[in-house]
């Protein structure tokens, strides 16, 4: 099995509202460093080692569905042979 | 600066509807390979050098506010000196 983790963010350009809130909660609660935060999502993919071309397959899945290309971008690592 | 990458997923023992359901729909487009998807936050920090002691920040951050401990593991990884 491979384990592959998908990490999906917002691009820069786009407004980050959710991760405004978090950094307007932490400053409030004293952690007054915080500076900014982007929040985005963390997917971890188990794909069989059966797949025809892994590096394809992933990218094909990124941008038909785990990711919005118009405001989104992606980045993935490939985590070798996970216990079945 | 400093920019510290946070990773919240669920634990293991707690069941991901929305990992299943993305599951459900890759297989249903074709990629039968995929065997689980699991869904959790991916959060980028800004935190000025100012701060007093960093990991012990991130991880009451992490705690109090980031994560959820009671279904929710973190991991974290600080990148040193970001450009302004």
């Amino acid at each position: 099995m491979y384990k592959v983790k998908v990490y999906v963010t917002l691009k820069e350009s786009v407004l980050d509202p959710q991760g405004t809130t978090v950094k307007r909660s932490l400053n409030s609660m004293g952690y007054e460093d915080v500076q900014d935060v982007r929040i985005g999502k963390y997917m971890e993919l188990t794909i069989s080692e059966s797949v025809a071309n892994l590096d394809e397959t992933v990218k094909e899945m990124c941008e038909r569905l785990l990711s919005n290309p118009v405001i989104e971008d992606y980045t993935y690592e490939v985590e070798e042979r996970v216990a079945q």
